[in-house]
């Protein structure tokens, strides 16, 4: 097989990575996407995770229909990952993988974003926090309105495990659906009526 | 500047197109996105255009925290381009312009966008087409009910625009917003209850 400028495999496979999928554990990214499949398969909501929002700056046109984009940069988004419709309502998160054991940092999440999160919630719709504490192997959805009560009462730029054992849903995990975030969807809306 | 594989900067300026906006009249993708602004702005409806989905095959990291998407590609959309809440509703719809005068050609929108709007619709959210007929300078909202309804009776690869006058709302021009869309929600909604 033969490499660009005479780069042999050998030489390449030690200066460049490869992504291999292979053996990997899939990351909270991964099975939500999985999930939000599922539920879109067995009819039972239409949630999305947005594409990645970049600036294109340089295209070319190789040929009439075909268009490469060559520059390209990414860009800080404006609204949350992940939004569709469950049961009518509009449901909208964000997610997030947590390496630390003892508290979820909030500067990983864009101030807008929570902003964001807030008008949703504030105009009847449903939004939450997804965030996963990879180290303990737990995940928790945590509602804007319990995100707001941390915001309103505390000082610190993280909210410690504590406050997700006490005030989040535990989701546990399980095999298809992966993340089953709408069992607990479903207390939020039963709540609601 | 050194570029990869010996091109140098002068061939690559003459092989790509900058993008220029420069003394563009705004389109109808401009103007919902301007009207988009306006609702949020006036905390009314927080519905937004999703990002254009690529796929991204080439990143160079020249620092540390900053990356450079050097080759991607634009993919087709697995949704359509607009959603968002408006009054606890989920709202989802394309819009798409059309120089045609006498009729909108279907082959414009992807059949799995027509068949995301249909799940929508069954699933109690908003769902619709936004059709500008630029040459009349005029804006139609087409229902997904309606959509069926042609899709159901019609042998037709194209909507003719007596459709649009008998079956959709004419969206009138406004300053700001400039198309105020969401009055005509407002009716769909009033008709729900």
């Amino acid at each position: 097989m033969n490499y660009p400028n005479g780069i042999k495999k050998k030489n390449l496979n030690i200066a460049s990575t490869p992504i291999s999928y292979k053996n990997r554990g899939m990351n909270l990214e991964d099975e939500l996407n999985k999930s939000n499949e599922y539920y879109r398969e067995i009819d039972k909501a239409y949630i999305y995770k947005k594409p990645t929002p970049i600036k294109i700056t340089k295209v070319d046109y190789p040929s009439r229909d075909k268009a490469v984009i060559k520059e390209a940069f990414f860009t800080i988004p404006s609204t949350t990952d992940y939004n569709g419709l469950y049961k009518g309502y509009y449901i909208d998160f964000e997610a997030k993988e947590s390496k630390s054991s003892t508290s979820f940092t909030l500067s990983n999440i864009h101030p807008h974003q929570i902003k964001h999160l807030q008008n949703i919630a504030r105009h009847k719709g449903i939004s939450f926090l997804i965030i996963r504490f990879t180290t303990l192997n737990k995940t928790y959805l945590l509602t804007t309105e319990k995100l707001n009560l941390f915001l309103e009462n505390a000082d610190r730029k993280s909210i410690p495990i504590e406050y997700f054992k006490e005030n989040a849903y535990l989701i546990k995990d399980g095999y298809n659906p992966r993340i089953d975030y709408l069992k607990i969807v479903d207390k939020l809306i039963g709540g609601k009526k």
